[in-house]
């Protein structure tokens, strides 16, 4: 498109499109001065039920919403599926529109990453941890998208997936030890009616790896049924998932991991609430899926 | 003190104190909510002739000058002289009344780095250059902190010494990589009457060391001075520096550079103006100046 923002009118609602970051920044600083507060929900597209109801709960806690979609590439490592990740834009257009999105962002990468690009932001413990394990650079990739997001949309409130448990932990930890001045609020994770949790990945599962796919969401629903029957030991309900999950004989383990909900530090014992988090391939897939596991008799 | 901040009256001016971060932000967001411009002057404290050009720069350019005083112990190596460096927050205070600052923004370390903080901002390549080879990790405290005081003060302009030609550089690269809304500013080196560059770290210098530390403004004026008599070759205008600095007996060279204005990568021929930069360890005291060298016949 020649112009740098557009109108789309659908369904007789107006969403505005932006796609240059200055005119973002500029139309944001505006609505601020304004006194107006406003909302980003940022997603790599490819918009499913997950993001929208990130998008109804910004809706009702700001007077603009701004989603951007975003695939942003300093966040896959050199063998992840950046080329291959799903997207389309002209159905996103119509989601964000019935989802009563105000402000579309949708950058182009040589604009968002000018010439010479070279600042990062990374943190020191937490992507040490889970997913940062398997995904070195990721969390920094994270990070400093997240960071120019902030500052190009300028939002009082950004609304994560509690899916993306680390994800969350990671930018409340960077708001926090940067001083940015944005409200950070993680919304429950959506899913399937069978279980498994909504992720633009999962376009990619073949329908005979549907049943491997569940045994990320069942091995949760498992753990915790252990810890109500009286298991405390972390590492006899981490054996047990894993043995649910491998009778699947197209799943790879990444990790599976009972840890700290705050600092993401593994626990021998269930004596609070607990993080339990898991990482699978089933076939070429990679799933994630995370829950709190409470102990038995916590009222 | 116990108030977070308080009005300190001096030569009948009134300055305010704020020593919280959170009370500064919410200052600062409910200026900038009334259409105020501001400004900031990042600063250790130790305000000299230097600092208050900024201040004038800054005050002149804005409707409110916010400026800094906090000796930052992220940006000093283990050893380095973050214990030592001089501090007198009194007589600070007065200077800053003087220069008609209107908010003294005076963080504790305590306040302004929270328990298990962990997040840190960094540059690829600027800092493989100059000071930061012989002070690793001093530029990401640098970005860092300066990112945390946008953030908490929000000013519209921020304004940098070009004696720290380095840090203005990774300053300009990192707001423009993050897309940070702040204007930096540079201000020219103020010297002393015989040529010294003003810096706080000038009153480590012992009487009969000031000879030694003349020779670094000496050196660039008998760079640009070569340079008008005809010499092109960096290494030959370097080697000549070297050999005036080490006529004296207590100079330790850490580095004498002619390199490329922007990128700070070394050059070989001047045929451009071209950025001199150097530090030397005068006794214990390390100091750096540098100097745009223009070619001869630039017009």
């Amino acid at each position: 498109m020649c112009a740098t923002f557009w109108f789309c009118q659908v369904r007789g609602g107006i969403i505005k499109i932006v796609s240059r970051k200055a005119e973002m920044q500029a139309l944001a600083t505006e609505m601020r001065l304004q006194g107006k507060t406003l909302s980003l929900v940022p997603t790599m597209g490819f918009l499913h039920e997950g993001h929208l109801s990130l998008m109804n709960r910004a809706k009702a806690a700001s007077d603009v919403l701004i989603t951007s979609i975003f695939v942003n590439p300093t966040q896959f490592g050199p063998n992840e599926d950046f080329g291959a990740y799903p997207r389309n834009l002209e159905q996103d257009v119509l989601s964000c529109q019935s989802a009563g999105v105000d402000i579309l962002f949708t950058p182009e990468a040589a604009d968002l990453y000018g010439s010479g690009y070279q600042t990062f932001i990374s943190l020191e413990s937490l992507p040490n941890h889970l997913c940062g394990l398997s995904r070195p650079g990721h969390f920094r990739g994270v990070a400093t998208v997240v960071a120019k997001l902030f500052n190009i949309t300028r939002p009082h409130i950004a609304i994560f997936g509690q899916k993306d448990y680390q994800q969350v932990l990671v930018i409340r930890r960077m708001v926090q030890d940067l001083d940015m001045d944005v409200e950070i609020i993680a919304s429950p994770t959506i899913r399937e009616p069978d279980g498994l949790a909504k992720s633009s990945r999962n376009t990619y599962l073949a329908p005979n790896e549907r049943p491997a796919a569940l045994s990320l969401s069942q091995s949760l629903l498992q753990s915790q049924r252990m810890i109500d029957a009286g298991v405390t030991d972390a590492d006899t309900i981490v054996k047990a998932a894993c043995v649910l999950i491998q009778s699947f004989d197209n799943t790879v383990i990444d990790y599976v991991s009972i840890c700290h909900p705050e600092s993401l530090e593994p626990l021998e014992t269930i004596d609070g609430p607990a993080l339990m988090a898991l990482a699978v391939r089933v076939g070429k897939t990679r799933l994630i899926d995370n829950r709190i596991l409470k102990p038995a008799f916590a009222g």
